[in-house]
This record gives C-alpha cells, sequence and structure tokens, in this order.
C-alpha cells in the first residue's frame, strides 16, 4: 500500500490532475469514480489506484468493479494519499490513468450524413463534458474544438462527460477556419446560432450532414469565424433573455437535429 | 471610501455571500457585475458598492452605468475591501443589494396556458440558475423549487441567471407533491423525463398548461414524485448515455413546448 504523499507515482497523478501538459505528456488521462472505471475501455486502463477505505453499496456495482480489478493490476493508497489524487470533494476511491484517444478529421465523417459540433474558446470544462454528454445522447458524430478550447482530458471535463469521453471521437484544430473549410468540401453544412440569424433554428432541415457552431461563454463566437458559416440562425428568446448558456444552446440545436433526423421532419 | 474589512457592512454582505440564512433574515440577496446592475429594477436595489479601481471598457455601458448610480446612493470600497465581497474571480468592481423577490403560487398561472418547470432537489447553484435562465427564453411562466433544492439566491445561481432571477417568478415548496396536486387541479398537466417512459418528449401535446419535473443530478426524481406525473416521457438517447445533464435535458424540453407553442404543432 502506498502511503506516501511524497511517492513518485503519486507526484505524477497529481501532476497530471493539475496540469494538461503533464497529460499531454503521459498521453492519458485520470478517470475517477466507480461510474467512470466500469465504463473505461479495459485495453486502455494503465493503472488504478484504489483507496484502503473504497466501498460501494450497490451490490451490482461493487461485483463488476471486483471482476474487472481482477484483469488488471491495482495499486492500494490510505485513504490520505487518494484524497491528494482526487479531484473530488468526497472520493469514490477509485481513481485510473487511461490511454489518450487519438482522432483525426475522417473519424468524425465515417457516417453518412455527419452530425457535429464545432465549440471553439469554450473556456469551462464542465460545459465542455456536459455537451460531449449530450451530444452523445443526440448522435454526434465528433466534436471539434477550435481556439483556446478548454481540455477534454481536465478531471472536470471527464466527470462531466460520465463516461462519453471514452465513445465520442474528438479534435483539436488551431482555427476554426481551418476546419469549417473541410467540412464544407465534404458538403457539410456549417450553421451558427447568431444574433443576426433570420431563420428561426427549427426552421432548418439538419438531416443532411450539418455541424453547429457554438463560441465562447461570454463573447460568443469570433467574427472570423462566425463569417465563415454557411447559414446563421437565431434561437427564438422570450422575456429580456439576450443569449443562452452554451451548453443549453448546444443541446437545443443537437436535440432538434436528432428529432428530425428521427421523425424525417 | 470604506478600506477597512472589518467595516459592519462589508461584514454583512461577507455574511450574505456566504450564507443563505443571511440572505433570508436581509430578505435580500447580492447581484454582482455590470450586467446584473444594470437589469436589476432601480427600486428594489438598496445598496450599491463600487470598487475603487471600477471600471468599464465598453462607453455605452459605462454611461449606463453611471447614469443607474446617479439615482443611487453609492459607497466607494477600495479594491481589496471589494475583493472581500465579490464572489468572482475577476470582479468587475460593482455589486448591489436587491431586495429579495415574493411570489405566490397564483404568480406563476397566470397566463391562460401556463408552462412550468418543477425542480426537486436540484444541487448545483449553477445549474439552478442556468434552468432560469434558459426558461425565460423558452417563455415559462415561472419554476417551482421542490425539496432540497439550491438557493437562487445563491451567488453562483444569480450570476449563471445573467438577469433571469429578476423577472422569472418562483416559489419554493418542501414536497413537490403539494404544488403537483395545485398544478393538476388547476388543469395543468405535469410531465416527467423518466427511464419507465414509453412516449417520446416530442410525441406530447405541449400547447395547453405543462409542467416539466426535473430531478436531483444524480439520482433523478425522489419515486414518491415520479408516482405523482401525469405522464412519463423519454428523451430518447443514443449511445451509451444513461441520462442527461439536468439543464440539458431542462433546455430540450422547455424548447420543445416552445417549438410547438410557436409553430402550433
Amino acid at each position: 500500500m502506498i502511503t506516501s504523499p511524497g511517492n513518485v507515482r503519486i507526484k505524477s497523478i497529481v501532476r497530471m490532475q493539475q496540469k494538461a501538459r503533464a497529460r499531454r505528456e503521459a498521453d492519458a488521462f485520470l478517470a475517477e469514480g466507480i461510474k467512470m472505471f466500469l465504463e473505461a475501455p479495459v485495453e486502455r486502463i494503465r493503472e488504478v489506484y484504489l483507496s484502503e477505505s473504497f466501498s460501494c453499496s450497490e451490490e451490482g456495482k461493487k461485483r463488476a468493479v471486483m471482476e474487472k480489478l481482477a484483469a488488471l493490476s491495482c495499486e492500494t493508497v490510505s485513504s490520505e494519499v487518494f484524497r491528494k489524487i482526487s479531484d473530488t470533494c468526497s472520493p469514490q476511491g477509485i481513481l485510473c490513468v487511461v490511454e489518450a484517444f487519438h482522432y483525426t478529421f475522417p473519424d468524425l465523417l465515417k457516417s453518412k450524413n455527419p452530425l457535429l459540433l464545432i465549440l471553439e474558446d469554450i473556456q469551462d470544462p464542465g460545459n465542455v463534458g456536459t455537451m460531449i454528454r449530450t451530444g452523445e445522447g443526440a448522435g454526434i458524430d465528433g466534436v471539434i474544438f477550435a481556439g483556446e478550447s478548454a481540455d477534454v482530458y481536465n478531471s472536470k471535463a471527464v466527470r462531466a462527460t460520465m463516461g462519453s469521453v471514452y465513445r465520442v471521437p474528438f479534435v483539436y484544430v488551431e482555427k476554426a477556419g481551418d476546419a469549417i473549410q473541410k467540412l464544407q468540401k465534404n458538403k457539410i453544412r456549417v450553421y451558427a446560432a447568431h444574433l443576426k440569424g433570420e431563420k428561426e433554428y427549427d426552421a432548418c432541415d439538419y438531416r443532411c450532414g450539418s455541424a453547429f457552431l457554438i463560441g465562447n461563454e461570454g463573447n460568443g463566437l469570433r467574427a472570423q469565424t462566425a463569417a465563415l458559416a454557411d447559414m446563421y440562425m437565431k434561437i427564438p428568446m422570450a422575456g429580456k433573455v439576450e443569449s443562452l448558456n452554451a451548453g443549453a444552446a448546444a443541446a437545443i440545436l443537437m436535440y432538434e437535429a436528432a428529432r428530425q433526423r428521427r421523425k424525417g421532419i
């Protein structure tokens, strides 16, 4: 059992918890909690840390954890050490190091009519994670991160995905414009929710290849990015609301696309 | 200018920042930042605190702030004191104390076909605030908070509303069941998104009085609350997603109702 916070492996985990660079260097990310451990692809799990005080009140889940652990090498750590490597206030006592995914652009374009999300300068890791989770639910093919977006592998983002981080392909690009042009070459229409939008979002047809541009929480899309969109549309807002939260807007757009694709209208 | 963090008024603001009880006792809440100050109903603003280093780069907004301040009494405080009363990492340098709103149930039922949100045990203040903001955008008539829900007047919640806290009526009830029965007596149908739901959410008609039940982020609705719903429906989820984030689910449902009401289908 590891009982020293000064242990070299523990120090490396703490660095990965804190720094995107440490995660990139390790080519891995941290996934914490029972659900995240259970959903992690077993062939990608490099290390597992279990708190000496790990327990699980749900019998079925506990058995599933034990079965999965049997096939892996697992390090027990003291409760104090676990608190150090954990990113949560009430840790569930299990954390694993998962090998990073590496997707390429074509991975996002495999289906006949791709549905994509382009996130530019989304700063809040929780927002990033939630959008990936909602995106998987809506059946999107992938996410393109552009500009100064938060790291998908930030622990708050990973947690907010509730497991979708293992399944939704994503790529990072420096400039949204490059990605938009690639999409357009592949006959994917790029939509931006915008104050200048004239058409209501639910009057557009998203059954063909479609991508939604979502901009920064405070400032929206960069002007040069918005200018490249094929279409501006608006999400009607009652009252005195000037804009919606980025995650709410993304949810509304992606589920409208899902609705049209499911219902054929 | 107030320069001492020990000043009695400053100490009272700090308490209001930290404790729901202090806000209830003061019958007021704190609203921070330029947008929140500008949108606050002037007759409800009790006090305004301005940091000595307050500045605003947007000329129009700065003028609006100055015009509004002219009609109010305003206390200048040192930058250090402002950091103490602020809830944000990069304070904009303006904070006001706003008299609490007191709504009653009939305030939520004024329109012919009310659209309502019932939030049970929503713990995250940011989620609460975002749902109020999205709700105003979708044109809801009000929010009912039940059980152990976060305080609307928590500073994170207030900030996440982006001003909707001044405009969307809400009530707190101890048990969701009491509110549900009142709604049903008023011919409002109560819908719960639920794993047991058979009908897809977009196959229900929300043009008559409708209320959406949204449960706790981790555990969903309490069983006895879900049992009182008139209808279970489901939000279809692709991939391996088991549930959506509460704010995303609320956004999807409220905007589907808004879409039906706008388009007449």
